[in-house]
């Protein structure tokens, strides 16, 4: 059983698919849990092009159900995590200490098929069904390359399941710059969606003292606390601009700033309200293809460092188990992302793939079982 | 004696200035060599107010002249490098790892005067004669801030009077950098004047295998040869866009970009032509006040980190020193930035003080004899 999706803007179909069995170098997994938020209309946006029909679903606790002989990396009944990005430890991208933009396996909407023999796995009445994002987890049962499953430490899966993406994104993103973060630090996250909560989380454990939120809805603001989101700027209160709302806050400038929403003129923002000097701007969403950055050029000048991230420059093997160790030693909470159970076979009709994004507001991290 | 701009536009004239004794906190000091190089057209295009008659010069090799009883640090006869930015140790920038911008005698072209009464020091029939950046080096002795004057180990005053500000600005920027910078790094530098130079000449030692200059001009290709260049890109010898040639030069992008020219088009492209996962770039000149910088925010997203600079986030007496040690050290090569010698009632009449920018080409750093 999948949650089929035929056509953009119409409710996936939970649909009988037939799995074919993996080559080598692939893993058929069993999926117990996995989150209806997706990238998919970030992706579109951002100019790559969907090849219908499609099986979504990109976050998921699963065990491994099968796998080759010869393969001894991962046991059946293993827990794992498939992600989209993949650490191969040998090009260019995995060997640099910096990137986790592996050269293989690199995300691309535009392939829906395995890269081994080009074919999907997927058939219905012999027609195939694309993978998305070579993860495909609106299934009960999929086939993903090696390349793309971490191996985190045993917990609870349902609960680690919120550790495949949009939660460690920002999290690994702010975890990245403790290096230079102090408890004295003031750290600002604009919108105050699920993954800005999640990079409070990130700047919490890195001993960031102030946090402050910054969104229009102030409905957030009221969730936003029991996060660690100890001040509130909502824009609408003043006459005068965010920058200087925060300057004045902050004497000078924030020291850390974290965008999490995709939007143009937050990702503008966020850079123009940092302190000069030390400065640090953290851009963690994909923004829109037609989107174009301004700004003035001495806003950079004035020693302010600009990083851009993707998947919070996580890599799969070395970076993501450490988040989940995080989780393990009670030093991340995790329970707070998730505020909804649903059965799999009623979740799909109220998924519209062109509307689902996280960047639309407060919204729940919802565990899905597939049974 | 000194060079004073009475006007923007006219040559600097050589006239008898009475330099007025300093008070607690300032040094009278001497000058021995001066670099015809200026700030003013960069201040002025940034949008700081000129306020004339000036004297201008901001670098300078010096010597401590007379100092005030009970003031112990200097002594007459110290070799000096007087700078326009400071280091106080106590403010939140002194005290920040990452910046050099102290709160107090911040670089600030709108105050011609003393901070300590708000008076100038240079007088001519009883008028004030503004001071430049809290420097004013074109004369033959001068009233600085003891905040402003870093002690360097002693050496060749002449050679060493090069690093205080256009040379070492640059060699700062890509030192800060050499943290991640591998041997087998490629470190692109926009434009070929002598503040690229020494750009490259940073990269060098710090190890980069690999330097690629870009320029419009062929004849500074010539110049640069003797740096340590080893490939050139003239954008005009192609159809393609420069960063599709870099990219194709050096498999998807080059890992560090200098941008020393201040134009917005050449900041632009220095930010785009790195390679993502890992690319590093830094800014190092002031943009004109107008500009604008425009770019798809994507380039950002995919890895890449911005850093702006300002005197290369060289600290006064903590990093440039240290900078001096490599020269005395034989690690970096100064003198080939020395090109003329000029005695100093001669060279006035060829600056125009809103032409000047080492922006403008392969300009050579003239050391000037103020006897």
């Amino acid at each position: 059983l999948a949650a089929v999706a035929w056509k953009a803007g119409q409710p996936l179909v939970i649909e009988e698919v037939e799995v074919a069995p993996p080559p080598a170098m692939e893993i058929y997994i069993k999926i117990l849990f996995t989150s209806p938020i997706d990238v998919f209309a970030e992706l579109v946006s951002r100019g790559q092009k969907p090849v219908f029909s499609w099986i979504f679903g990109h976050e998921a606790g699963r065990i491994v159900e099968s796998i080759r002989e010869g393969f001894t990396e991962l046991a059946p009944g293993d827990h794992i995590l498939p992600v989209f990005i993949r650490e191969c430890k040998d090009c260019a991208h995995c060997k640099s200490e910096e990137s986790n933009m592996s050269t293989l396996l690199r995300i691309n909407t535009d392939i829906g098929v395995m890269i081994g023999d080009g074919l999907s796995r997927f058939l219905i009445n012999g027609k195939p069904i694309y993978h998305f994002v070579r993860t495909s987890m609106f299934s009960k049962h999929t086939v993903v390359h090696v390349g793309c499953l971490a191996k985190p430490p045993k917990g609870p899966i349902h609960i680690v399941d919120a550790l495949s993406i949009g939660i460690p994104t920002p999290i690994a993103a702010v975890l990245s710059l403790a290096k230079t973060a102090t408890p004295e630090s003031s750290v600002v996250a604009f919108g105050l969606g699920a993954i800005n909560l999640a990079a409070v989380e990130g700047a919490r454990i890195t001993g960031a003292s102030r946090t402050i939120g910054v969104d229009v809805n102030p409905r957030r603001f009221l969730e936003a606390k029991k996060s660690d989101v100890n001040e509130f700027v909502n824009p609408k209160d003043y006459q005068k601009s965010v920058q200087e709302v925060l300057a004045e806050m902050t004497d000078g400038g924030v020291d850390r700033s974290i965008e999490c929403t995709g939007n143009i003129d937050a990702m503008i923002l966020a850079f123009e309200c940092v302190h000069d000097g030390w400065g640090v701007v953290v851009l963690v969403r994909v923004p829109h293809k037609d989107a174009i950055s301004k700004t003035h050029p001495m806003n950079v000048l004035n020693e302010i460092t600009l990083k851009g991230t993707f998947f919070g420059n996580c890599k799969l093997h070395s970076d993501l188990p450490v988040v989940v160790e995080r989780y393990m030693n009670k030093e991340l909470e995790l329970e707070k992302f998730i505020t909804h159970e649903v059965p799999f076979f009623r979740f799909p009709a109220s998924l519209l793939p062109n509307k689902i994004s996280m960047a639309s507001g407060l919204r729940p991290v919802l565990v899905v079982h597939t049974k």
